[in-house]
């Protein structure tokens, strides 16, 4: 299967996004042959990056910029050839790698489905439920899935907190963990908001609990089946910075599989069948839980998961082999003009 | 102030659309100058029509494949000059004013996003919050604005209808009353059902209460102070037309304010403001409201309504000019390669 990865965008995980498709160009090449790199950099312009120059420092120093411009169009990406004239390149299914801003915040989706180009990746209704937390947790209820309970807080509104500290705040519309804060008391709290508040005009506080369990767990449907991944307790770091996602995406390792319970991994598979439904199809995608006391709490949906979680699966090139077979497609809607002609038929009478 | 409309796109209510421009057409001119009409076609080509050419005929004919074609790109719109060079338009502010797919699901937000166009016409949240009826609901709740009860059905899912009849059924995600059927007996549940699923994979089921008002309010909001429209009680058909829409739209006669006591006026704009919230910042939006025993509920927002819902504003032009002096702004995003450039820098010591 011929392959070609989307990765840069106008986001805060620029660079993690980057690190993503370097991850990706390690990992793909046995069955799935990743035919162009394509980087949007930050003025929105496409470049079609060679392989050999997938390397962090080709991107930071800016070199990238003698690479070969190129534009997006009907049904996929152009360059300029003799006077002008475009010829478009044969990228085959593209794989959405940017994370953040521009790829999981809708407008990718956007400009792919407007031209009509065959991607892996959230849709835009799937991008909007899990760009926005708020949204989030909305969704999850209405799926039959618990969340931790929370608190919206809009830039100048008084914060009137019903819950007991320790708190997490986090913008209300940004992946990774850019702009989180654990509060741990009530002095640090304005500068916990000043700090989320630097990334989003609205942020979302919870509870923040100390040793709660997490557990990862990625996956996808292809033609009305699921495809779960290993279920993985994340090493636990309060947070985890850049570099820590760094090496965590290019692990080579084996992953093993969480200690837990078989009721708990069946209850976390429904779980996730239960947010993927329909909405998620076309992408494949990590979900992290929380668990306390046995129960099962959604944190947070992950549309496009750094380095698409290629390490929770044992063979993660027929696990997209198998999406590309399964994409969405929109209704056909047929413009005939039938009404206007009716009224004009009967003016004409 | 310089205005280009743009109209037409894949969906439904394409034709509706082109009347919407039409009547836009004949109500701007003002103050407002509308500098280019901007024709989405059903291949997604965009023409650049002439004024004189704004007529529905122009259109049903496919006389439309003889203007100009243009491309999107960067900042606006472009033409073809000499040797395949490309000259910008200069277009102004653009109106949203394609009605369903493409203008209303969030794929045009995610165009004009990603090419930084300047536009009236809801984000990519707002589209996938109005689009969707069920989220709408969700949303709305959240709010703080009630909705009728409801049963969402998935096709070929059982269907248990958990309220009496009559019911009337709606597909998810298609504005206007396209697809939308009322059953009175259960002999006709089927065949409503079928209709529903010819524009949908999923329907929404509400009870059908005869005899409930209705009132639609437009508005926006303009650096944080809301403009509301008057109330009108639409004139009751059952269900609008495609004909009763197109005179509804260009309508000349003055609309009455809907004979209602101050306090549901009242209660009727609170709703609306929450629902506009900060979701909608950008947008004119049209809510429509049922009443029943002085409760209010939500029906639908439509946040691009017919010919902008323009007969129910005393001046309609100054609503426009307003809403362009307060779109909605991203948050800048600097990329300046920190991290890689930290870890680069590490690596070299």
């Amino acid at each position: 299967m011929n392959l070609s990865i989307i990765f840069g965008g106008i986001s805060y995980e620029h660079e993690i996004s980057i690190v993503s498709a370097i991850t990706m160009a390690q990992k793909l090449g046995k069955n799935i042959k990743i035919t162009h790199f394509i980087f949007l950099d930050s003025n929105h312009d496409f470049y079609l990056i060679e392989s050999s120059n997938m390397k962090s420092k080709y991107f930071s120093s800016l070199a990238y910029k003698q690479a070969k411009k190129i534009e997006i169009g009907a049904g996929g990406f152009y360059e300029s050839g003799f006077l002008g004239k475009k010829k478009m390149l044969n990228t085959g299914l593209l794989l959405n790698l940017i994370h953040g801003g521009d790829g999981e915040d809708g407008v990718l989706s956007g400009l792919f489905d407007f031209y009509k180009i065959a991607y892996i990746g959230p849709r835009l209704e799937a991008s909007i439920l899990s760009y926005n937390k708020r949204l989030t947790k909305l969704y999850a209820k209405e799926c039959g899935v618990e969340t931790l309970p929370y608190y919206v807080l809009k830039r100048n509104e008084t914060c009137e907190i019903p819950f007991e500290l320790p708190y997490i705040i986090k913008p209300t519309c940004l992946g990774s963990s850019i702009g989180v804060c654990v509060v741990e008391d009530q002095a640090k709290l304005s500068y916990g908001l000043d700090c989320a508040f630097e990334f989003s005009n609205e942020v979302i506080i919870e509870p923040f609990k100390k040793g709660i369990k997490e557990y990862n767990l990625a996956g996808t449907k292809v033609n009305g089946e699921f495809i779960l991944s290993l279920i993985e307790e994340p090493v636990k770091k309060d947070l985890l910075g850049f570099e820590d996602k760094y090496l965590d995406f290019s692990r080579t390792e084996e992953i093993k599989n969480a200690e837990i319970t078989e009721s708990l991994t069946k209850n976390l598979h429904e779980a996730f069948k239960k947010i993927y439904n329909t909405t998620f199809e076309g992408a494949l995608i990590r979900c992290d839980f929380f668990v306390s006391s046995d129960k099962i709490y959604l944190n947070e949906i992950n549309p496009i998961p750094g380095s698409m979680a290629n390490y929770l699966f044992s063979d993660f090139e027929s696990v997209l082999e198998k999406i590309a077979t399964s994409l969405p497609r929109k209704h056909v809607i047929n413009i005939n003009y039938q009404y206007i002609n009716q009224i004009q038929h009967a003016k004409g009478k």
